[in-house]
């Protein structure tokens, strides 16, 4: 079982992602974390460190895929 | 079965993509046609016609998803 985290910030772009998207992965060989850093900013550290830059975004095995366009990450530290 | 149809254009950060990604999806839910739009231009109006606007992208049950960023489709019309 791979790891998958879905970082969002709840904006429309995120949920409208995850929705059609992070739904789609193969729950036979993911386990998906949604992390929604509008809320959990102390997740904010682990997003920067897997390089994720804005969200939505999908962590696969450590690697990051920005999914669209929602926000910066830079505005959640704000 | 639902319909998924990746867009791309051979760039490294469409390979990257489609190997972690695109083979993440669920292959009892999607069906993924996969579309090189380097070598097959004829497919472009039909990527467009979906609102991609760069690769790789993925199509899923008609919405487009951008992946991180490998070209935009304008290049590809050059």
């Amino acid at each position: 079982m791979s790891k998958a985290t879905y970082f969002h910030a709840g904006c429309p772009v995120c949920v409208d992602a995850e929705r059609r998207f992070v739904s789609a992965l193969d729950p036979a060989r993911y386990e998906v974390e949604v992390v929604d850093l509008g809320r959990d900013k102390g997740r904010l550290a682990e997003a920067k460190r897997a390089g994720v830059q804005s969200v939505p975004a999908l962590v696969i095995d450590g690697a990051p895929f920005h999914i669209n366009f929602g926000a910066a990450l830079s505005a959640l530290e704000a």
